[in-house]
């Protein structure tokens, strides 16, 4: 078994969130904040027909999360749940995604809606959104089975030690 | 920045298909198909309060990929697109993410419903499905405008040299 894989950045997300207090914890939280993605010239070609999609995953490095736990805080709750139950960064293997809105394309820069990732977080991924594989719109939650609030930002309960010192 | 990442396994997910033809290209056209996920001890504690989440997204490795490729010939088109406007596994870092039906969890074993993903896949992450954060039920598909099938398995056309030799 292949059982390992290091991850190389395809690109920069670049947005207006230097740090992870105030920073959106969801796209759809994020009060239409708007950043963008520059691909590197090596893989442009790889974005071809990606602007008739109007929503993308981004899939990213969670390159400022503190030090990996299992039990977590999420913010959405004031219980603790394990780390899977939960989208907090500090994960063992630290991979995000998000679903963010396509504003926008030019050669290799991406215009970018609903942005909720830190400013310079490496890009390892873009994948096409499409409802019919990734649109569930009623199914169960769980611990978090409660409206959503309309709008919402991250405190720094998962903020690496280097986090300011990196920008 | 830190600019790279080298994911480490936290379990291995189990299905019924072993070579990419024939797979389902997607939970959604999985027909159902069941499968489990083994999560390595070490991490089981990660799990709590994962149960009472109907769907959870496993990310995971294509491990048995062929070789990278910026433009594909995608299952659901006879056209060529870039490969980040497609699901293709053959990408520049080949990470997957699949919703899928959580039917069951005992200890470090999670019973799944419609899988997939090949047999023996590295699991790299858990997370739940939260319709507030994943769900976009009508957005525009570029190229994949149009009623997709019931159910749709896979060809080889993005398989390894190694996929045979590998199991």
């Amino acid at each position: 078994m292949a059982g390992e894989l290091t991850l190389k950045p395809i690109g920069i997300i670049h947005s207006p969130f230097t740090v992870e207090e105030g920073t959106p914890i969801q796209p759809s939280l994020a009060g239409g904040a708007r950043g963008w993605v520059e691909v590197f010239p090596e893989f442009e070609a790889g974005l071809d027909d990606l602007e008739g999609f109007e929503r993308v995953w981004l899939v990213y490095i969670f390159d400022r999360a503190g030090e990996e736990r299992l039990k977590v805080i999420p913010y959405l709750d004031s219980r603790e749940h394990g780390v899977f139950a939960t989208r907090a960064p500090c994960r063992p293997n630290r991979i995000g995604f998000s679903c963010v809105r396509l504003l926008g394309r030019n050669g290799p820069r991406l215009e970018i809606g609903d942005i909720d990732v830190l400013d310079n977080t490496p890009l390892v991924d873009i994948k096409p959104y499409i409802p019919g594989f990734d649109s569930f719109p009623e199914v169960k939650t769980g611990w978090l089975d409660r409206p959503l609030p309309k709008k919402m930002g991250a405190d720094s309960r998962f903020a690496g030690k280097n986090e300011s010192s990196d920008k």
